[in-house]
């Protein structure tokens, strides 16, 4: 096992490494800048060092991190999510330098970070990609062959185009034969190529995603899925495991070819592959993330293996302790972000210093925070606080217990998106599991909560205003 | 399902009982002393009057609560634990009222608080009882035949002893020959009263309680055992789910005695059925407690199913919605119990408020608490501030975690057992399994631990020193 792991990342996903490190019994080092050294995770750590220059450029400069890691004697490096966790330079450099990185090779981190690559890979071992023309098309009898092949809707894109311009989506042969000129004819006009692609069109899908854990000695295992299709413009926002609108055929179809996709690059330690749910439950792969994510707490709550820990003893060389048969669903899990935004004004970032924090508790709740009273929100980071994920043995219980753990939650002194989760929480659609990625666009009253005001926060408001007054 | 219901208890587990309740959508009432008025379960219920006189009559005036009921619209009780919760009296009075008493019938509780009765009750339907003579006996011949058809060691009693005077426990036939005699004279002499009986001395035995859910429908089930060994002069201070010296065969066998015997007296609702267990892996029933355990936390935590919820779902008048065959046990549970109270003062209740106050969190850990920043303990009540529940894959997974949320329990301001609870968790017995009914009095160099004195603190220390020196 590990002498010593240094942690290249902060906030709760330091904070999460930081505590399976200590229950491992292995020190920790963690790194901060000058603008986030009061962040908790550098006060739980066996060791923090200051990096820089700035706010953000110490947690992305990786010779300076590897450095640090050999100057005080860490034989092991935890990138977390984000900064350096999905660069296969650092990872190459980490090997390198004799430190341990925990998380795949670089060669697979590599591959999974070339989307087009990764899509040819999931082809080759019969995993289904969003169907679609190789090249650019600009025959219309070309185009309504592949469109009756993958059937409508379809969606005719501009190869040269980008943020959403030279878009149509088709739903018949008649709308296809109607578009496909005007679209080159635009596409020609906007970017001076008419030329043009037809893709499948996934209405309304869900985001399922596979967690899988591999090690390095050729097992390769999937601990089920998670929904993470409420989300605000990519931006995940709340994340369910099971999945509401999975079948158990479909479920083992999906995990067998998650696994099937991590087997063909030889990945080992934790990896996500995302695909696109259709309404008719047809999948198809998009990506594949070579790192922890943010989410993985619904999983552990509903298998109670420990994804992170996974990690540690996966890269220290050890065999997975479970088989597939071993991994059981015993409940639903629902985690909501905790982030520092004004969901009304746009969801942007806030900051502002914490004036009172209590979590909440019992059954079924857990807390992965990096907050805490008198901690200082920066504008530099992340804006999530905390993770708020909740366990209930049937959906209803796993939502009305969320629910009644964001009224519990005393987080004052900056906006946050618990207002807004405990009006999503309340939502028939949402109780009811008729929610997929167009959720958040489709359901905008439910950011006509009202924003309470605490009790002491008015009494501190009053007695300002009549300090004011008197002139105090 | 019910309209409204009062809260008949305060600290956690009143805690416990209004976040059931506000998870099923029912409002809740609570009751508190002058002496408790900043509980923060008062804050957290919808309604709350205060009770009394004083700091613990109120809680104990069953026509006062009823009444209260009554007039604020309540059609439901929850009694919690202690106060009223095994009082069969109380139980009648609400019955009487047309309330409805969330816990088991007025005749349950009534066979169950009468301990030879429900040792009779046992014995009928075949569940071990600890062997012993059924009166006096004076013949050392009688007394050697039934020594031997139980074995030894036994324990010799004075039919008219108490306080552990009289007692003489013996392993032979010789031991018992010279005894007995003894025995008898000296309990002649002390309590004028010769006769002595004769019963099966369990040495170091382990505390292993099923927890029991029975509907009013005739439905009963078993949720598994508790181990609950760790006790000081029978005080539970940590327990333990599954126990880890049940095999399989024997957690079925006790299992369904444990049903058998909630069978014979038609019990519905939450109860819990205790035995002690030998060294050889025999079983003896002790008693049945009609009510919810402070402990059954860790049966959740194994089991996903809400306890708390069950009981008011099943009082009023729903079946339970899991059958026996749906129970799986998925991990492994600790509880441990934070007191205030000092255990190098042997565990002398402490006082105080509390300066900080920040939970541990992470994967697998469960908090039940009644404190936060500024609540002030008063002496009136148990000292029970908290409950620390984890969860784990793995025995050793578990114990490291414990380990490690007892190290990040910020809780400032009054001595509690975390202290003391952290030696436990590194102590190699306990760590490999080895404790029974004996382990605290057979480890007091657990008590040896450091104080250790919080970095904030000392600052505040010295500034009070320097400023008193300064004459400031």
């Amino acid at each position: 096992m590990f002498k010593k792991i240094l942690v290249a990342n902060r906030g709760e996903i330091a904070m999460r490494i930081i505590r399976a490190c200590r229950e491992l019994n292995i020190p920790t080092v963690a790194i901060y800048s000058e603008a986030d050294s009061t962040g908790i995770y550098v006060k739980k750590a066996d060791e923090a060092y200051q990096v820089g220059p700035g706010p953000v450029k110490g947690f992305l400069d990786g010779p300076q991190i590897v450095a640090l890691a050999k100057r005080v004697g860490a034989d092991a490096i935890h990138p977390g999510y984000g900064f350096l966790a999905e660069n296969a330079e650092f990872a190459s450099l980490c090997q390198a330098s004799d430190l341990t990185f925990i998380g795949p090779s670089p060669q697979a981190i590599h591959l999974m970070g070339n989307k087009v690559e990764a899509r040819k890979l999931a082809e080759s071992v019969g995993v289904p990609i969003v169907p679609g023309t190789e090249g650019g098309i600009s025959d219309v009898r070309e185009g309504l062959r592949f469109a009756q092949k993958i059937g409508y809707p379809v969606i005719i894109k501009a190869s040269a185009g980008g943020g959403g311009r030279g878009l149509r989506v088709v739903r018949s042969d008649d709308e296809l034969r109607d578009q496909m000129d005007t679209c080159s004819r635009e596409a020609l006009a906007s970017f001076g190529d008419g030329s043009i692609f037809i893709e499948k069109y996934i209405e309304r899908p869900h985001h399922i995603e596979f967690q899988i854990l591999g090690d390095r000695h050729g097992n390769i295992i999937h601990l089920g899925e998670r929904d993470c299709s409420i989300q605000r413009r990519h931006q995940k926002l709340i994340e369910i495991a099971p999945s509401l609108v999975l079948t158990p055929a479909l479920r083992e179809e999906m995990g067998a070819a998650a696994a099937r996709l991590a087997k063909a690059v030889d990945y080992d330690n934790a990896g996500t592959v995302e695909f696109l749910l259709d309404q008719e439950g047809r999948y198809y792969f998009i990506e594949m993330n070579p790192r922890v994510q943010v989410e993985h707490t619904v999983t552990e709550q509903i298998t109670a293996i420990d994804i992170v820990r996974a990690q540690i003893t996966i890269a220290a060389g050890e065999p997975l302790d479970v088989t597939q048969s071993d991994v059981h669903f015993i409940a639903y899990a629902i985690q909501c972000r905790i982030n520092a935004e004004d969901p009304k004004n746009n969801f942007r970032p806030c900051t502002g210093t914490v004036t009172a924090y209590l979590s909440p508790g019992g059954i079924g709740v857990r807390i992965d925070g990096a907050v805490y009273k008198d901690y200082t929100i920066s504008p530099y980071y992340d804006p999530l606080l905390a993770k708020l994920t909740v366990r209930g043995r049937t959906w209803e219980e796993t939502v009305s217990r969320m629910h009644r753990s964001l009224e519990e939650y005393v987080l004052r002194g900056v906006k946050t998106t618990i207002p807004y989760m405990k009006a999503i929480m309340q939502d028939p659609d949402f109780r009811e599991g008729r929610f997929d990625t167009s959720y958040i666009e489709t359901h905008p009253q439910l950011l006509d909560y009202e924003e309470t005001i605490e009790p002491e926060d008015l009494v501190l408001a009053i007695s300002a205003a009549i300090a004011a007054h008197e002139g105090l």
